[in-house]
């Protein structure tokens, strides 16, 4: 038996979820805490590999069960969260059998994106939102996202250098609602490298002006990154919701 | 003549608004800028002394027009927000008489407080509510801010060492709005010493039931800053509007 832990983060003061040398990452960060716990070095598995600034409202990640079996289940997120700093909460643990694995396990995630469009940058949302401030037509912009809706080659989408073959996804949902906050939402089975962030960056190309829907359509068609927009900025990427 | 700016920070990086040793303030960080500007160190009054760790939405204070008057007045924000760092914003400015006071002319200021209910702690609302995590019953805590509302003696809900003599102002409004975030709504022509605050940690002991909400009233009666609540942290007070 394993444990789900859910957990949330604000990326802006870690290095992304994975481990590496020299900077904190969330996943380091919750070993430790474990450890603690447990007296033992234990694997943490995450469900995805947020980039440095990237945000989470929603994350899973399984931790082996025995060693953390003298703790209630129900009291592990307390016990945790007692050992964690500030901008990471654990807020619900359940036992998952041994076959579940937080990432392949998964059949939809939701991101979200966050762009703030005021006059000038507001100090409530630095490292929280791309601070374009700038108008962005949202109505261009759901026009450009519907044609990325559905089962597609997304290597137009991709970084460049990553070293998946397959990069067919189906986005089953893709929405820009307006406002001083302009916010996509984005569903699908899976998400290449750096995907949402370069659909943000064109999408924001299409809302500024400086390219029509229609070529977004070609963008995808292309299947080559150099057609598509630059990629946004870490900090408006939120991981919002995780089905299995 | 004088400038009126119009700012917006967030506290949580500053050790208040006004200039002191070996502390970074928001005062000093906007004559620095405007000295980056002009060349001169030049004065910068407050519409409000707020403390280390408290926000404002809004916030005005005036510089002298003469010294600045080489960059136009529409491109003054652009101007200084070049010079500021990311946490503070200069949003407006307009010139006003010499007789215009930010702090004195003011003729109702408006704050919003911030508690967090939910059952773990919030990453992204850390240094901007207070983290209570425990649900609080608003209808008891907006009966007993009825009690406060209008003109009475606040000596009770003044900090102690204040050295102000009259203690009377007058609450327009105060208003506690429910769920995860319960936020307080609270008008005033004038505002005492962590007055806020310590009526935002008292109104918490009524939503929480240790004290009922005729308390509220019999505590105003008293005069007397022991017999109300402690003062309830700073990160969750916003100056949220300026009346003149």
């Amino acid at each position: 038996m394993k444990i789900l832990l859910q957990l949330a983060y604000d990326g802006s003061v870690f290095h992304g979820w994975q481990v590496q040398k020299n900077a904190v990452t969330v996943q380091e960060t919750l070993q430790n805490a474990i450890e603690a716990l447990s007296g033992q070095r234990l694997p943490v598995t995450g469900c995805s590999r947020t980039d440095a600034g990237v945000h989470a409202r929603v994350f899973y990640c399984t931790v082996p069960a025995k060693e953390l079996s003298h703790i209630a289940l129900q009291n592990l997120p307390s016990a945790l969260n007692a050992h964690l700093p500030d901008h990471v909460v654990i807020v619900s643990s359940v036992l998952v059998n041994d076959k579940f694995h937080p990432r392949y396990s998964c059949k939809q995630k939701e991101y979200l994106y966050d762009i703030y469009t005021g006059s000038y940058r507001d100090p409530f949302c630095i490292g929280r939102s791309w601070q374009l401030c700038r108008e962005l037509d949202v109505v261009r912009m759901n026009e450009a996202g519907s044609f990325l809706c559905g089962t597609h080659d997304f290597s137009s989408f991709c970084a460049s250098g990553s070293s998946v073959i397959d990069k067919v996804r189906t986005i089953s949902a893709i929405e820009i609602s307006g406002g001083l906050h302009v916010v996509m939402r984005i569903c699908a089975d899976g998400f290449l490298y750096n995907m949402v962030r370069i659909i943000m960056g064109t999408l924001v190309q299409v809302g500024t002006g400086k390219i029509s829907p229609e070529t977004v359509s070609a963008i995808l068609e292309g299947k080559d990154r150099a057609l598509a927009g630059t990629t946004a900025p870490a900090c408006g990427l939120y991981l919002n919701r995780v089905i299995y």
